[in-house]
């Protein structure tokens, strides 16, 4: 449990057509495969379900279940996603030690943006915002792709901050696009699109405190977590790690009685007390879905999320991963990787 | 012992003149203040010596004592700095968590460049090689100041981790320069200086992801810790922290029995076990030095630390401070400020 998941190993192929379906499989029926659980997003769950048809029709006993995780915490019929707890954890700590980094200077440095990941759904820099226990802490205002960017408003809300407590800490998720659709910052080059024809994002933070410095003539900061943030198992949610094994072993236990086609989800069945329990969605569901975060956890300004948005995620970073430490760091396992 | 230091409060005011040091001599004469803690690095240092030396001269019976505190580790006349252990200890474990990102993916973003700061000297960067436990194990490189950036080597270099283990981590201080000195990547613009002269650095690391891209022809990733890296407190190092408060306390002793015009020192009593007592450095000794990593504690090829860099370093990191966490995030102090 102290080892960051990506001990088990990952994969960034897109899977593109019925060839590749049929590769899969053939492999799988050479090594007489019969149970397929598929860990990870959307893009995952869409492969599991294509295999998984394609199986039934050529009659190859077979069941795929689908495994959610993903720190976007954008898959539709599941409460929240593995994953998405311990990055905004992590992520609302870093921004908690920045902000106050940013308080202990006061009259310099007196504005940091701090870059959140999430390419279309602001779910990670809205988490952020459980960081802030009263008005002085950061993060002040939280720019979400959901809101289209309005830069005169935003720079009279950054100035709103310098007036009234000196200082503004700016999460700003990488996804955040102009009212046009464009993103605020693309990154270009060859490297510009991901194997998926995603546009590779970055740079947003640097753009926001560019524009600060020009428009408000203060010197701002930025800070880019990128990877960092979705790996900080040093101070994982318990709370998360926990429903990570909830749901693998829940897709086995499924898995075994028979049921295929599937993605096992996290069902809230108490609010207050917080408690989870399992549930099923078609496959094809999933796949097809991408969950955005409400507009009505949204501040009618745009900039921050409401006090409903912080009970859901709340009870999603409780409790702390005993860290394994040796020597002063965590010590992680490798899995030696025996390829057939 | 689980706030950040930055509760303190800290400045960038830069003392320039002798008008400065009276008009600060003078505050404390109206509050017939008597002892005058500093605690900083170089500057800092400088500035209680002034003062230290103008109170002499007017004849004010006054004691200026240093304390270091400085995450650069920069400091002349001591072991180390109360700060750098930290920040190190937490920076190595970033690096350690993004290198297994790294690892995961091993067909896709299989580079990623980490920014350490560091202006002048490359301690900060040296210390993410703790996290190195064996060759497969991030960082594969780092780049430190010391060193004039050579690209054709270092290119080749990332090639090599590239062709033997598929992957590579590179650290780069903020401070990296090429050969003419100047440096690979400078803020410009109106914000490109603070408030002593220096030049605004940030972009080191997207300048090395971009330099791999175009020259490698791989993806690419890099981060930017930025603040965070400085005042991660909830994985701050229990060995750092006491030696900290032990500083502190032997300032107010000594300037009690009489000591001015010195700052405390840390002194590695004993290697084996690692032990550190305190001692004394004149003020304007510590003001006019910069300690910069050994010539000797860097590998033949200039991308690496040895043995030895490890042997002073790990000690520092022992022992984690223990976070005060409720409702799954630190609780930090705000204390209140009186200005008189």
């Amino acid at each position: 449990m102290s080892s960051p998941a990506s001990a088990l190993g990952s994969c960034r192929y897109k899977v593109r057509s019925q060839d590749d379906y049929k590769k899969i499989l053939d492999v799988f029926k050479k090594h007489n495969i019969r149970y397929f659980f598929y860990i990870g997003g959307n893009d995952s769950m869409d492969t599991a379900d294509q295999v998984n048809k394609l199986a039934a029709q050529t009659g190859y006993a077979f069941r795929a279940v689908g495994v959610p995780k993903t720190i976007d915490n954008d898959l539709a019929c599941t409460d929240h996603c593995p994953g998405y707890g311990s990055v905004i954890k992590y992520l609302a700590t870093m921004t908690m030690e920045a902000g106050r980094d940013t308080e202990a200077l006061y009259t310099a440095d007196t504005v940091n943006v701090i870059e959140a990941m999430g390419r279309n759904a602001g779910w990670i820099a809205a988490g952020t915002a459980l960081a802030r226990r009263n008005e002085e802490d950061a993060p002040h205002i939280i720019l979400l792709p959901e809101v289209p960017f309005n830069e005169e408003k935003f720079i009279a809300k950054v100035r709103y901050y310098l007036d009234t407590i000196q200082r503004c800490v700016v999460v700003v998720s990488e996804g955040t696009k102009n009212a046009d659709g464009t993103y605020i910052a693309e990154q270009k080059g060859a490297f510009g699109k991901d194997a998926f024809g995603h546009t590779q994002l970055g740079g947003a933070a640097n753009y926001i405190k560019s524009l600060i410095e020009a428009q408000v003539q203060v010197k701002a900061r930025f800070a880019m977590p990128s990877t960092i943030q979705r790996t900080g198992i040093h101070f994982a949610s318990k709370t998360d790690s926990q429903e990570a094994f909830m749901v693998g072993a829940e897709a086995v236990k499924q898995a075994v009685s028979g049921v295929s086609g599937k993605m096992i989800t996290l069902v809230r069945s108490s609010a207050h007390p917080y408690s989870c329990t399992t549930g099923l969605a078609d496959l094809s569901d999933v796949a097809n879905g991408e969950k955005f975060l409400p507009k009505e956890w949204i501040t009618e300004d745009g900039f921050f999320v409401t006090q409903e948005f912080l009970k859901y995620a709340r009870p999603l970073i409780q409790g702390e991963v005993e860290a394994n430490i040796v020597d002063g760091l965590p010590r992680f396992v490798r899995f030696k990787k025996n390829y057939i």
